[in-house]
């Protein structure tokens, strides 16, 4: 839930003018997503989200972001799709912010997650997974392997306020996740998403009431990476119920659907259980390190880090792909 | 800034399977409003607003606002419509909660007032009391002088914390205002906003690019009073600067044009000092109980209380009506 940034009518009004949008007919802040404010725009030429970056987006990476965007949108992925100004240029500045406006996407995010969405979820992922392929830009992933040491580190003073034990237990599941991480080049890599949590997917209903994928938001996480890291990540996002646990149902249409569209090579399908502990620990680590560092109540409301420190041991403790669904 | 209740898709699509509004196509929540939660709603017949209405709202009032909305609007004032299912009901449930869903109003409010604003605001404001004359319901001013008292007694612990002296000041304040407020039957009464702020004003630019109110919301704190009341304000809250000095040629536009459409009688016009000393004091009240009521940094932003000590002192010392120009 965000909104930090205000911008006054008149700001908004010249910014405006700089593109071929007609006149301002309305904007409203939305209560969605943390990272940056976000506002409904309308328009003479219709409806848009204008985006200003807060200071979690690092502005040297925004070219890479609204490239791919610009870049998955020219290939059909229904994903917001930077609206470049009268000069061209897509990244602009409001209220001192690096700022850009953005088609709207029709579509409501599922609230509970539903078997009938996984099979829309897996196929709508392979495409931009194709989609990104010939996508020339490349940006490592600051929150794979490589940043969780540190990560754990920033952690290692307040963690085990959170629960007794848990930075030890941490420990150990990096030094085995790094030990068993697939090597460079063994796995096929591209422009994952890497943060495709359940409000970062709409759905319209279909044909008979079956939920269709309408589109892709956020790609302020895209890297460079794992293809099949981001079905890991979507495991753990999508396939444990609000108890806990894990519905292969699930699983399976996930992976099933997504295999249809990309098929998974036997190396990637091997790896998914080390792969969604990493997802897993990921997610874990951000959490921890916001939870240690956001006071309670704060506007930005804390996710709970231990719903990851069990579904890293359920991944685990998983005897291998068929038990995950793949 | 609120959404306080999430609702699940489903319980969404079976609330709108009520309403002939055609299919769900989007919604958003609205980072705007701390009382209740508000949905930017997209439907096959156009955009709405879904409000839930939260703890602070009182169910038994609900009829009251609606009504009256439904009144203002058939008047043709630009104002939220509530929108009747098939039932021919307005006012519903959500998710556990009371629930309607109102027409969608373009325009922007205003983040900084310019003079520019305050002769549309008072022609607006004096087209609502216009077509609110023959609304036959009737809500007392909770937070009227009656009301003072009592919120000031759940102050007293604490209000002291604020700033040393402070409710020996309101205490006087309050006994001096009481003593001068229009007798029953003094001023002419009718149904007012009571939070006329510029966040419940939308505009609009006319031709030469003047702004035009394109819509007031908001009535939840609507309530049967004094008009010159709602007039005092909006002098509260649209026409101090930053600084705290108070503009008096925003004041003059929207008193000027305030009695244009609707002329103040001498009585109005010689009881704007105490009206906006009034309105001052509610303003400071219950920003007060708010401020000793919510820790720091919670979700819902805290406003300062002494922004309206200072605009009570200043309207305590104003020479009469002319100085506030009235």
């Amino acid at each position: 839930m965000a909104v930090y940034t205000e911008v006054s009518d008149e700001a908004l009004r010249a910014f405006l003018a700089e593109y071929e949008l007609g006149e301002l007919r309305a904007y409203r802040g939305i209560a969605e997503g943390v990272e940056n404010s976000n506002y409904a725009l309308q328009t003479g030429a219709g409806d848009f989200i204008l985006t200003l970056y807060e200071k979690r987006v690092d502005p040297a990476e925004l070219p890479y972001f609204l490239g791919l965007m610009q870049h998955l949108a020219a290939r059909g992925l229904a994903c917001p799709q930077p609206v470049a100004a009268r000069d061209g240029q897509a990244l602009r500045r409001l209220a001192g912010r690096p700022a850009a406006i953005c088609t709207f996407l029709p579509g409501v995010w599922p609230r509970r997650v539903r078997p009938e969405h996984c099979a829309p979820l897996g196929e709508a992922l392979a495409r931009l997974h194709a989609a990104g392929a010939d996508f020339p830009g490349r940006r490592p992933n600051a929150l794979g392997p490589a940043g969780w040491a540190p990560l754990l580190d920033r952690c290692r003073a307040q963690g085990d306020a959170v629960q007794p034990g848990l930075i030890a237990q941490l420990d150990a599941a990096l030094a085995g996740l790094l030990a068993a991480w697939p090597a460079a080049g063994a796995l096929p890599e591209g422009q994952i998403h890497a943060d495709l949590f359940p409000d970062n997917v709409f759905f319209l209903e279909g044909p008979g009431g079956q939920p269709q994928v309408s589109g892709l938001i956020d790609f302020y996480f895209a890297c460079t990476d794992l293809l099949a890291y981001d079905l890991a990540v979507c495991l753990n996002a999508w396939c444990f119920e609000p108890d806990g646990a894990y519905n292969v149902t699930k699983a399976r249409a996930l992976i099933g659907a997504y295999h249809r569209q990309r098929p998974l090579s036997a190396a990637e399908r091997a790896a998914l259980p080390v792969l969604c502990r990493g997802a897993a620990l990921r997610f874990l680590l951000t959490r921890l390190y916001d939870w240690t560092t956001t006071p309670p109540g704060a506007l930005v409301t804390r996710k709970d880090p231990l719903e990851y420190l069990r579904k890293l041991r359920f991944f685990s403790t998983a005897s291998g792909p068929e038990a995950l669904g793949g």
